[in-house]
């Protein structure tokens, strides 16, 4: 396919080595520069025009469900941090510390937030009196910062871009209602819009949130085996309102506690996406989030008539609501293809002084690199269906992908031999140390408890217990 | 008009004390609270949705010139903070510093972006190296963080969210015309937009933008007769491309240094609206880029078909386009009145059983007051035309209050006259000593030489010596 093996080369194959194919797709496609801040990256013009399509059809959802985006502040006095015990236990390791401002030392140190329910539980106390103050449905927009000892890009990064959701509620019902209902909206998000299929399922105790009384999570399978937590979900019953001391007068005019949840997804998102579609020339972007659907690359195009052809098909493609793209440089057309498909634009229309003749073009899929002579009349509709052909390959390749790397076991020894697979399901007792006992072994950490429970036995693949709960492992990032 | 006077009588009225009256709207529109950390606030779901409003008319405006948003990170190294001698001499006395980091003490320290311009630069040294590499013209959305002595809401916070458009050019000229195209974009979003008339010009030397070869700003007229800078544009010429090392390969293959402009505003413009707009009955906010544009209101709720009828309404309205509300609550309309003028809802529609036998409802201007009985047939059309009228009424009484405060002085007793009435403009030879001595004087900073020069003398108002330019003075936030 490629037209320019120089650039392309520059590729380590996906098969040959996971780890250094996924760098230089992020290098060569123009994702991600670094910063002199080690694990701070740069997130260029395409990676950052990905995220806000991203943003955009989930803020959508956001708001179809009734929720409202809220700002606040970047800094947490540490008194504020140590409110509620487990969740700094969890953070308070990785926190950045911020100790002078304005030229003088601060009275109290204040961290950058890693994550901001005690802002939200601060600010709940002040707004929240009555039963007609709830439910609230905040989310917010906004960079976190974990000092993280490793990291990678867009899987683990100091600084990262992400939206966390924080609700109030009168009932334990309602708040649980919110925590799965969230989970479905990232379940959609991904389905719908990024074609990666997820596994939804409830974490151990030992994996779940700090504070949180249930964490809920949406796993993908990427092409190396390992498994990506993409979003999670928490449900806090009233352990931050005890900790936050906010309390509402409900009906009957008795102050009682309410419930809460927070839940969010971040840029790790664009990490999945390389890693469950890319292949060895590149990018491969789903069409509902690529920033350009389909890229023009004139043929010939000094001969007459060739771009301006080029150019009105372009804005007619414009017109009927395809991000359209046209690369009009000096470049050749190999270079053009090449670019194209390192940058994961899911369709390349080819147009040269023979396919005017015709009345034609050539479209090619990146997924299946296959190519089609379209004619020009009618080709809005063309494009529209080789885009919704191309979303739904996507889905239905990882899927594929997912069910291939999903293996069930009945014993450690089978789980340990098929960890490189991917997914390993066993049956589990439900005790913490089991759950230890196979990361030991295998070195897979439990993802999660799959609400899809297929009952494969009835003891525990590690201690031979009664067992009545599905389990999944894997290897992680 | 109000029908609650309970809710009404906690505002200051806006011409007995406008510092009090200010903090009356911000806090009983709900737009901020306060957090723990002294000067950092929380943006409240109606701030942030007309945050959110004016975010996305003025993205639409950058990239249909061509930009294009990325995301830097939030640190910067205290070395690369200080490679030009002017932004750090300006900066570094308000800078936050981070110093620990995943429990250890960091080998430098870290300051929170008070603006990104090294970032940029860095950034820039790596990805240009051809005339092919240019222009960049980037652009992001974010935070920043500015350890000010004193804050008020909107004005000047510790942190505030804003945009920071950095861009990088082949030739002072181009960088230059970027500098005032995006002036002129900045003023286009006050006066469509926010119904804020602006005057343009240039910063003096003593108030450019530290760094900068030339600073650029819009000024705004306020009710109490103060200016505020609502937005400012820098150009560097090749100062930090110098500092940063940053050249690039010419058509020539010459090696040569880029210029560079940068520009932005803030939530402040939020301060500005309900400055410009306000009155004591609450914020009155531009149809534009009001969260609701129109609030419904049903009288006698209780009576059969009012609430349905109500509902429809909405929809109707909803489906044609406009932003619209619904207060279905068991408040009393009075209350619900009172609460659509404190939020500054520019239409409100009043439907009863009465109403809804003749087929009309009852349309209340914010601007005006006036009511109008209105069919509903054809509802949608008319609501349209009212919002069209209120957005160009609060321009005409923005020009108006321009125009009736700003005035001319030829000598420095004229000008401590005038100062409270807003600008002044004087005659000015150029001098930062006139400029002092006037500020000395009378207290009022220099705003900008605006672009709009009608000559009034030929003496400095300061010294008396030839000037052949106008300054313009007045007291600011």
């Amino acid at each position: 396919m490629s037209q320019n093996p120089k650039l392309v080369e520059q590729i380590t194959p996906r098969d040959a080595d996971f780890g250094q194919w996924y760098t230089d797709v992020v290098k060569k496609a123009a994702l991600i520069d670094y910063s002199s801040v080690k694990g701070c990256v740069i997130l260029r013009p395409y990676a950052y025009a990905i995220w806000e399509n991203i943003q955009k059809a989930l803020d959508g959802m956001f708001k179809r469900t009734g929720h409202q985006n809220v700002y606040m502040p970047l800094l947490i006095p540490e008194s504020l941090l140590q409110r509620e015990k487990d969740l700094v236990a969890g953070f308070e390791p990785e926190v950045a510390w911020v100790t002078h401002g304005g030229g003088e030392k601060l009275s109290e140190r204040l961290c950058i937030r890693p994550t901001s329910e005690t802002l939200f539980c601060e600010h709940y106390k002040n707004i929240i009196h009555s039963w007609r103050d709830l439910p609230k449905l905040y989310n917010q927009w906004c960079s976190v910062v974990r000092w993280e000892k490793t990291t990678r890009p867009f899987l683990r990064h100091r600084e990262f871009l992400w939206q966390e959701g924080h609700t109030i509620h009168a009932t334990a019902d309602e708040a649980m209602r919110e925590t799965l209902d969230m989970l479905d909206v990232y379940a959609e998000l991904c389905g719908e819009w990024l074609a990666m299929p997820v596994i939804k399922g409830r974490k151990t105790e030992s994996e779940k949130f700090p504070g949180a009384h249930a964490t809920y999570a949406i796993e993908c399978m990427m092409h190396d085996g390992r498994g990506l937590q993409a979003g999670t979900t928490h449900y806090f019953a009233d352990t931050f309102a005890k900790a936050f001391d906010i309390q509402y007068a409900d009906k009957n005019n008795i102050m009682v506690s309410p419930f809460q949840t927070s839940w969010g997804v971040s840029t790790r998102l664009l990490g999945g996406i390389i890693m469950v579609h890319g292949d060895d020339s590149g990018l491969i972007l789903p069409p509902k989030i690529a920033p350009a659907q389909i890229g023009i690359v004139p043929v010939a195009a000094h001969k007459p008539g060739v771009l301006e052809t080029a150019a009105k098909l372009k804005e007619r493609l414009t017109d009927a609501g395809i991000r359209a793209d046209m690369d009009a440089s000096d470049q050749s057309p190999g270079w053009k293809f090449a670019e194209y498909e390192m940058k994961g634009v899911p369709l390349r229309l080819e147009i040269g002084p023979k396919d005017i003749e015709k009345g034609c073009c050539v479209l090619a899929r990146r997924d299946t690199g296959e190519k089609s002579e379209t004619p020009l009349d009618g080709l809005e509709d063309a494009v529209s269906r080789a885009l919704d052909a191309i979303q739904g390959n996507l889905l239905s390749r990882a899927e594929q992908n997912l069910k291939t790397r999903t293996a069930a076991a009945s014993s450690i020894e089978e789980m340990e031999a098929r960890r490189d697979a991917g997914f390993v399901k066993g049956m589990w007792c439900g005790s913490a140390q089991c759950e230890e006992t196979v990361r030991e072994r295998t070195g897979m950490k439990s993802r999660c408890i799959p609400f899809e429970q297929d009952r494969i036995g009835d003891k525990c693949v590690c201690c031979g217990k009664p067992a009545d709960q599905l389990l999944i492992f894997g290897l992680q990032y």
